[in-house]
């Protein structure tokens, strides 16, 4: 199978990457990016990643559509325990991409029995050549949107959504940018589908694809890691991060057999919706994971500071507990009551989505309590440099808590990244947001639960 | 099988009850009590309620012992079904039994390995008989306690604390009083349990036994029912509620077969702590169910008013439905991931006390939204004599809201029930409190995690 | 100045009351109904309650029209301390009533001088009548209101607005029905003034007046008081409640003299937010006295207990401390930044409704402490019978804490009534809903709150 | 009086000042300390700042000792406003300062007074230094506190908590470390006083003194200022920002007339109280200025997006409303509700920690709203550098959103600063601990709290 050296070396393809307002040739000899590359190919590291399928033979473990519900117990395990090899960061190179082909292999299905086109036959053909190539995946989902009061058809300017521009036999042309493509710099290929459903008038709109990395066109623009840049005692960063990119597509051809969704508008919603439902899943599963960075840092922190038997000190520490756990038991729950369709197990939406809402409302509890475990020292503490500096001795003299100053410097640098810094910042931001807002959260549980239970006990009591 | 018309029947033993300051002779003769009574014959109504056992032969499903994580989902959706089969309302008549003799099943083994006593053997023939008679049974667990800063052993009066007042080769007998006995009015036998570790001069409060509900010298206190006679539009506790009882005990005699652990005071706490695993898995199950109630007015009342579409009104019962499924993926996942001990499954303690920490800490938001989405009317509506009245049909004019007063105030009734008046006040304090209160699932869940994948992740990370 | 024992007398006028089905000829006889008169008569027992008006001579402080800071916080400290003088209940007999009297002095003068009416002279007349008097007033504001998606003109039923329905040169007559009138059935007049603002086609529905409570076609249903007859341990209701009813006006006549609005319309939402502000204002006041209805509870129950030192809960009294303090601040803070309009001092309409949304949204919190420290024995002890029957002795002995038992029971009758009982459930309802809900809060700091200092502050930030 | 110009000029004394692990010689002359610095010097250039002072003369405003409600109702407005002034980022030059100096105006004579020290005659010449030479001034109080679960006594290293190591006829010189000291790199003087309440064995750490910024032995290591060398498109930090250095005292001399307090321990907790009772008035002042670059920035976010009409991001608007009005309301209610000590007005302790119990525990649900309002865009957008390359066009296009791209990306490098970056980290750990943390505020509300009106009212009511 693919390794990790090979994957590393692939990046070298042209790819169009800026950051901070520079192309950057070659993704592996920048200082800062080569470290989501290196996270990246963690994946290809992780022990036993590989089965046997019966039909692609040796493939990633990522790639196993879920076909029982110990087939969702072992994804959600899979997901859990990559982000615990990778520093407790998820690794979203084979995650996204399988969720979005799962979603693609139902909705082409769909599609092919309503139309009877074959686009089950592309994304099978997709799969395979992803499967056994091993490759990673980014997806692009969320359109750059302009005015969020008007739909894609009304925007001022027509980009705001990737739309069609160009049709002809070989394929077509489509031109948007698509905002937070995650890892989208370190992909072989990135997988495009829709936002939101769509309407008749919006067909242009109403596109699926993938593309590789490299295509012409394609321009990726990363945020900043200021997590690494712009702390000098980051400890986590430094070993993983993921990176987002403003993804646009400027006039880039893609060939039909890479089309998956060609103005059938009417499956546009289904497919933003079905891609959500798996990927939250993966979200849910991953943020557990994540959690234990801050129930460590807290307990470590309280550890060093003396404050462990503190009541409101064991507080703050359950309530990152009741965090953790409580992503935990949606997964399980969604896993052992999925929803089938089309031969392929679903995450079970509601228990999917009630896990991301509590996420996406309560994440900021988890800060607080770091914050209120660690002290304020945490906010207000020297830098990288000062402690390796020849007054560094005063520092750690000054700094001891419980434990030696050297040790508690090493811990509250954590708790810092964690819980005071621009990781925290954008950790706040990314759980609010990332695989879909609290609204998004709030609308599809609106939209998906079934309160027939609930309506007909309360009419059998009041008859 | 048992009928729940024998099982009515039953009742009439003597036992010795007080109510409203009054000893009522017979309960099935009380207008009010014969309710409790009612709810419990339920349970021998449920449909497809037996199962072939494979020792005992047909037997309620109650108790099965769990050996397997079907088994504990098949339980949790016992409790769950039969929850609404009650129109909401917990039917506790043999749930909490077999939750104790689960418990008592599990030590019981494990003080014969230690002190080569019989103890199983007693626990075998007593669920023998149980399951056999297909009895009911309430659980007595915890002390009166008197003053909660001091220990058992060093109260004033040491009859805070149920104890061993005198052993001779008959048996023991004891004296104290249990709080909060559910049910017990109208459960066939009483099993009683320590309320929390014990220490070494504290074995004579160590004890674990079952009596029948007419043993001489027991006496149970009632709560008034306040739901039913102080509320005369009640709707759904004038069909179903559950009754709690002081149950003292006055010198009672427990024969030798009937003890389950007498001074092995090591094992008061094991025991307390496992029959609370058991059954709070037994209260996030129910929870899940009675929610429905809450989440049906919720929704009917919005109806009634004219405001489901408005926002504060589906983030209202939005907030249902997240305490409504977070019950339940606890339980789920409490059932799929148990621990094994004395070849008993027993649900995970952590998954548990999650969802019954959230429980706890949250109730008080479901009936906030209750009320919010319901209006003022629920504090203000006049009295059901009003509505039966000749006056009936001016109110009926006024009352109206989207849809005609008849059927708004119907739903009204049980939105005032549920969230403004003595039912929804003793809601709260149940949510609170039953089956251990906010501190006692703190406790459990700090006395029971693992943080060490936290803490390995940390120090991987820092290191 | 009349006395509490005229004041009663002067209930018996044949007004229109019904209670429980029945029409209730004489209040005083009654053995429910007469503890909300003797609690709206303790109003003329509260000590120095008389000042000496230049206008209008000796007259009662709540009818002194505020002119300056010290007005608004001397009314404030009126409020809080006759609340404290009724044992925590509020007494709403002279408050609401003069804060509609503020608001149709102001708006008459606007009146006035827009269309040339003599409103203002009807309003002082009216004003110096009831001062002079020494009246109770009841205000009813809130309509029926139907189908709640539907405005007034909208409605199937014309009559869920209050409405005129006939007109000539000696007054109008009305029709509809309003909700929530507190203390109408003791109350000599009844001011009635818009629930909203009305537009062109809602003339009719846009109309303020007084009338008298034994007025003809004037009916009162009451809400049943069942946290009296419903609760047999109460404590607290059984001296002091007060009572709300649906208020029917079946051609109701009202002379010119007593009309105050007639068809402006576009005064409607003014006159109806200028009283709501008013009656804000009053309803911060009170409920920073009744929180020390739990406060102290708290506090007694965690003593009895012998909880106090435990830091849950201390947390506990803490929030309920914080409950109080916050409207104490904020009611402090809108009488020192009053708004002035026709030479009126208006309590700060901004710092009003900051205090009186802490309050609709964070009262469940103040339930759930004193819940958490009582612990569940208020949802299940016995009944008031049962403690002075000849079995009271065994229950004392039982339910002792860290007090004795009688001491102990005595506390926990109150907690009960306070947190776990159909009081309970009144009051979540009235703090949720009384003096406007959580969402009409919102809508009047949307609507007055002044965004320009913070949108220019950050406009110089990014320019 | 001093202007800005000669103040920045006056920083050159040659202070030892470590950056990064380097000697910074002349703070003036770096660009990112210099920033501290120049916010500093803002203070000398607000309007109106001076006023005539009866004894003193000419002075700026924040030494005005409070004599009256109307002084502290200024003080709240002047600290209000030089944080308006100062783009909302609190200017602690002379406001710390002057807090610490009330404070020990009354302790000062209540020693003289037990102990017929002549500590007042210090005080005021020293306060009349300040004064007259308009000084500014950084507070150190939090010591480094080594092992929390120990006492300073009982500290591995006797340097924990600031300490007396010698005394002669001179004055005494002193050792140890301050953590958090704000601005004290770019103040004239540095007042020193006692973290905590002292026992007697603790009386070489009972001591409060001052000394010059330049004083022999006194180092200052600062954080840090990844806000804006760490965020390339921050707005606000480039303009304003404030400082923390752990500031070590190595043997620094103190001569007698410096000395505020010398092992009188019993005042060492009044002390510390009393500061911090003036200082989180300070606090709750200078938050409700702060709170207005969230709103303004949630306001604008929300225009940007075309999402001020939606619902939930109404709410978001109204819950930092509701922080900045909280912080407010209990300013006011503080400064006409104050205490009197020793002929100085302190603000009401009561509602001071009110306002900053709130902040503390509240201030995530402000960060969590503008985050909420602004979209993952915050988190994900390219940085700075990206918008000054030649891409800069392509990436304006496609960040347009109801405004142009250009006007959209300055709103949302605001939003992302306050909300997604270092500086959101540092102020969720700021608005947790400075000025006291969650606890410190519990604590001094539980030690200073008037239980008595609610005890009597329930004693009243249970009687």
């Amino acid at each position: 199978m693919r390794t990790s050296t090979e994957f590393i070396r692939s990046l070298e393809d042209g790819r169009t990457i800026y950051y901070r307002g520079k192309r950057i040739e070659n993704i592996n000899e920048h200082q800062i990016l080569r470290i989501a590359a290196l996270h990246a190919a963690k994946l290809f590291d992780y022990p036993n990643r590989i089965y046997e399928d019966e039909k692609f033979g040796q493939i990633s473990k990522f790639f196993k559509i879920p076909k029982s519900k110990e087939d969702l117990l072992d994804r959600h395990e899979l997901i859990y325990k990559t982000t615990m090899f990778c520093n407790g960061i998820f690794n979203i190179s084979q995650a996204i991409g399988s969720d979005a082909l799962f979603a693609l292999t139902i909705i082409s299905r769909k599609l092919d029995k309503k139309y009877g086109t074959d686009y089950s036959k592309r994304i099978e053909k997709y799969y395979e050549e992803v499967a056994k190539k091993d490759l990673t995946l980014a997806v692009a989902q969320t359109d750059v949107k302009g005015d969020r009061s008007k739909r894609p058809s009304e925007q001022i300017d027509p980009d705001m959504y990737l739309h069609v521009v160009k049709v002809d036999s070989n394929g077509i042309t489509v031109k948007g940018a698509k905002a937070h493509t995650t890892q989208s710099i370190v992909a072989d290929e990135i997988i495009v589908i829709p936002t939101r459903a769509m309407r008749s008038e919006e067909k242009d709109f109403s596109i699926a694809f993938a593309v590789p990395t490299n295509a012409k066109g394609l321009k990726m623009y990363c945020r900043p890691v200021d997590e690494v840049e712009g702390n000098t005692s980051s400890v986590l960063s430094k070993k993983d991060y993921e990176i987002e990119t403003i993804t646009v597509f400027d006039n880039v051809f893609v060939p039909w057999d890479r089309v998956f969704l060609f103005r059938e508008y009417e499956f546009a919603g289904a497919l933003a919706t079905l891609f959500a439902t798996f990927h939250r899943f993966t979200a849910i599963s991953y943020r557990s994971a994540t959690a234990n960075l801050y129930l460590g840092a807290a307990i470590k922190a309280a550890e060093a500071n003396g404050v462990l038997k503190e009541k409101h000190v064991r507080d703050d520490i359950l309530e990152i507990v009741m965090y953790k756990e409580i992503m935990k038991i949606s997964a399980l729950a969604a896993a052992i009551m999925p929803r089938i369709d089309e031969e392929v197990m679903i995450p079970n939406p509601i228990y999917t989505n009630i896990g991301k809402l509590y996420s996406n409302s309560r994440f900021v509890e988890v800060i607080k309590a770091l914050v209120d475990v660690s002290g304020g020292i945490i906010g207000t503490m020297p830098a990288q440099e000062d402690f390796e500096s020849e007054q560094g001795q005063e520092l750690e003299k000054y700094l001891r808590g419980a434990l030696d100053g050297r040790k508690r410097i090493e811990i509250m640098k954590l708790a810092k990244e964690l819980a005071s810094s621009s990781y925290a910042g954008y950790m706040i931001t990314l759980m609010a947001h990332a695989e879909g807002s609290i609204e998004a959260s709030k609308l599809e549980l609106e939209r998906s639960y079934d309160y027939g239970e609930a309506l007909e006990l309360v009419e059998k009591v009041i008859s």
